[in-house]
């Protein structure tokens, strides 16, 4: 008899017919002899008609009004689930943030987890009862509800994982982690495993496998994480810390992203501090650039390019382009008909071969690359949005991900 | 500057239109140097609605989980009402029951207050801050959230003014108390003032106007109600303690209730204790019983007739059924076409003549009387469903009431 935290997410508790399946699988679950603590998404697109709501009243709401505002889909979903199971015969309760004694610091919309104090959670567990806790909410001291961030009842689930130390499952409409994206590559191939640093580069942004914050927790208090599918029943994938020999130096995955914009600032003085000068302003207007590069020239004066997310280019286009003024570069250049795409696999950053592969099977396939970017697991070129699907194919091709690695022949 | 507790009903934040029209209410009145504690309900149908998505799960849903569901309506309402009037420039704060620090026992849905303990209130009107608080919730010491009951939002703001010695306003789409219903009676006038108990009396079961629990509890902590429309502007009633003399002696209003059925149990055996062997088990069943009649007859038997809500008929009836066969009384009738029209004022009872004025009345009309029961404000008679309208205006007539009190006429 294991203790498990299980995560469903908003697909999966759209409406009562979804919200009795899931409370249908609790049930087999418990019956199977393990205890299940249960972590809600809000149904469907509640958060987002519930923001709609708020922005009908006023174009910025305060954020520890919205926060109290948007945890009420969550208080929804949880309470339904506890329905369900009851009209099951199983013996269940349903608790808010505050009941399930998730404490964390005051900073509304975007709070950080302080502690958990899982005292009710285990009271509740040991009295047989399954309990089902409301995702992304939190509590301050001074007992004011408190949002994680969107995408965040994750977080919540590993970290009630960690705290209780059980095992964590996560169950939403994909199925688990592929090579790459099924619908560009029919070849693409579920994993059964990928270690925590795989998963956080696999899932870049916009992939709704996992939310990255969760990813993280799990790799700091080692929680293993299974992925998979509420609507099927086949195998997800497990996502921990033990990397097995066989998937070491291997490319496991082709992940891509769409939502991707340059800019580019030309003549670029060349003298020190002159990077914090630029992407100071940009971090203060909450903008996140991903890709950066730059080379010194012999000039004197070099090209700044980096990536930011399509959404994020008109807030920051003005402030990049008052920097310029300011350090007295020349003209700014955007482009946002390009995309991301990488090869992840732990340690092939260290092993010699794999860029020069990489470069060689775009080049093989016409794709020029605009940039090149990488970390300690992942290699990431920038290309033309119009060629990104074929680069995805060509380098699961490439890398024979089509294939099953060793490990996942057993 | 006095503080005020306002409540505002679910009619009047039933869309984000309504919400930024009491908000600008609510500014206007702060601007007039008054401090404002707002209660305000669900928006609209909200709580209908919660209640239909927990019956689409199961036809039984636990209490406990029903009333962290239901809460959720308040908190929506006013995290949106607290973001309008920030759209307005007005400082405010929303607060949960549990925030608010309404104790409650631990009751599920129909808990009652226990303590408010309104430091975080008055922390926040020091600070200048309007405080919008959610209606008709509370938390026990377990912080299990609990609902006071439907329609429970007026308890929560006269039980707020009652601590904050405050005075109390109620606006909702009815804009005072008439003498009787404007739509049935065209003569209908709206009293400036009311008596506790003479409100408890014409806001019999259906009105709109006011909570009866909340008119105790003004009565009670001697809490002046300000009744009126959040739609327009005119004056409302207030009820208040202080009965003027002018007031006092006459008949001030004529409500009528159509939801009405009655039960009667022939040839009952006149014993020590049949009364408690027939209302016990209605009482168990939570069918509210409202006019008793019964006569002992000379031949040790009677007839015993009482009055319940439409709704509460179908289930009344088998238990009744039951009861009969048990005490071995006769047949067991019933009449759903009957309804109730009274004639209230404080002093009415004990002054010879009313009910002889109000019989007469009746039989003037060509009404009959299937029963009466009076109070110490109260006489009210049963009569047929078809001819309650015709009673109506008749009593509304004979007593006068189209002309002013003395009293409203400064």
């Amino acid at each position: 008899m294991a203790l498990v935290v299980q995560k469903y997410g908003g697909t999966s508790v759209a409406n009562a017919e979804r919200i009795r399946a899931v409370a249908e699988r609790i049930r087999a679950r418990r019956a199977a002899g393990d205890d299940v603590v249960a972590v809600v998404s809000a149904m469907g697109d509640t958060t987002d008609d519930l923001l709609a709501l708020a922005h009908q009243i006023t174009e910025t709401p305060n954020e520890r009004e919205l926060d109290i505002l948007l945890s009420t889909g969550e208080a929804v979903s949880m309470t339904l689930m506890a329905m369900a199971l009851h009209a099951l015969g199983v013996e269940a309760v349903s608790l808010t943030g505050a009941q399930a004694g998730l404490r964390t610091d005051s900073v509304h919309q975007r709070a950080r987890i302080l502690a958990i104090e899982p005292e009710r959670i285990r009271r509740e567990v040991a009295a047989g009862r399954v309990v089902i806790v409301s995702g992304f909410q939190g509590i301050t001291e001074e007992l004011e509800v408190t949002t994680l961030g969107r995408g965040t009842s994750d977080l919540t689930a590993v970290a009630l994982a960690a705290v209780l130390d059980a095992r964590c499952e996560r169950y939403t409409d994909v199925d688990g982690v592929y090579t790459a994206d099924p619908r560009i590559e029919p070849n693409a191939r579920k994993l059964k495993e990928v270690s925590y640093e795989e998963m956080l580069e696999l899932a870049s942004r916009g992939a709704r496998v996992m939310q990255p914050r969760a990813v993280e927790i799990g790799l700091v208090y080692n929680v293993p994480i299974y992925v998979a599918s509420s609507f099927t029943e086949g195998d997800g994938t497990l996502i921990h810390g033990g990397v097995t020999m066989e998937s070491f130096n291997r490319v496991r995955g082709i992940p891509h992203d769409m939502d991707v914009a340059k800019i580019t600032l030309r003549n670029v003085p060349d003298r020190p501090g002159i990077a914090a000068h630029v992407f100071e302003p940009l971090a203060e207007a909450h903008v996140s650039v991903d890709v950066i590069v730059q080379n010194a020239s012999a000039e004197g004066s070099t090209d700044l390019t980096f990536t930011v997310s399509k959404g994020d280019l008109g807030r920051a286009l003005p402030i990049v382009e008052q920097i310029a003024r300011e350090i007295d570069a020349g003209e700014v250049a955007t482009d946002d008909q390009v995309a991301k795409v990488s090869i992840v696999g732990t340690g092939i950053q260290s092993a010699p071969g794999f860029a020069a592969r990489m470069f060689r099977c775009l080049a093989d396939a016409g794709i020029n690359i605009e940039m090149v970017s990488t970390s300690e697991i992942r290699i990431t070129c920038i290309v033309s949005a119009e060629r990104v699907e074929d680069a995805v194919r060509a380098l699961h091709t490439a890398f024979e991900l089509e294939h099953a690695d060793p490990a996942e022949l057993a």
